[in-house]
């Protein structure tokens, strides 16, 4: 089971794709699509529509989780995040795939058992979850690869139970 | 040079084509796409594309207008609303047609010469100006035509002035 998980955005769209390997959340791969703010609008949409596709044709996901921030800073901000998270949509529904959107807070609480915690300790987490060296990973992307890990322990808590509690204990040691 | 108007919507998007035939503006086509809320988002993101791409295929349209509605509501107004955006200037793009994007105000003031008027006002200079029954039409529909109108004026003032500026003495006398 393979999941791309999206952090979407206009000037940089977070991926990262994990999978399940028995009871063992594993990276696969994970990064950033940096869209060039300078080019008209419905050029950058197309950048990253076409990006996100390579993304799919690369790593054949299973599943795709997108995260949803709806506490933007404003409508303006909201606007823009918007257009974004919809390309996003898009993408996996033209690639027949399931697609499920999680908040800021759902993909906390399932990485580090706590809703408000800081990025720092998101990035942790995903971090020793995937033994992962995240001071080489961008924010999008552990943003991206915590809320595929939210997926794997939303959607299929009977396998990801086990490793992601394991993980949940190391935090709060 | 035939303008697409587009006003962007979840639930309903209205599209409106319109003509420039040497001094006058002609209505070609216009109507609202309408995207069923009960699907997963997604699909509906999905059916609003394809249905915007046999607009532009059965219309061929030049060049394309899209309202830019700023000022959501909320931000979750907003971002829903972003998504539609995206969708439409995406499937632009994707047929390397110019995009332009106009706000309610600005498209006010080309179609009635008052950047405040009403929903009504705005209506009815569409009917006046194409000749058309506005009362058979939606109102995501005008506002399309509307778009449309606002981008002939705005961006052939050579050609469009003068129709224009005629159709808006009718309005204010």
């Amino acid at each position: 089971m393979r999941i791309l998980g999206i952090d979407p955005g206009l000037n940089a769209t977070g991926y990262g794709v994990v999978e399940l390997d028995g009871s063992e959340v594993r990276h696969v791969a994970s990064g950033t699509i940096n869209i060039p703010s300078a080019r008209p609008l419905p050029t950058r949409l197309n950048l990253l529509f076409e990006a996100l596709r390579e993304v799919f044709d690369q790593y054949h996901p299973d599943e795709v989780a997108v995260e949803n921030t709806f506490l933007a800073k404003n409508v303006a901000v909201a606007l823009k995040l918007g257009q974004a998270k919809g390309i996003a949509l898009l993408v996996a529904e033209q690639g027949k795939l399931p697609v499920a959107e999680y908040t800021p807070t759902e993909i906390k609480t399932a990485v580090t058992g706590y809703g408000a915690a800081a990025k720092e300790q998101v990035q942790y987490m995903v971090g020793r979850l995937l033994r992962l060296d995240v001071e080489a990973t961008t924010h999008h992307a552990t943003d991206a690869l915590a809320t595929a890990i939210c997926h794997l322990h939303t959607a299929l808590p009977r396998h990801a139970t086990t490793s992601m509690a394991a993980t949940r204990r190391i935090a709060h040691a």
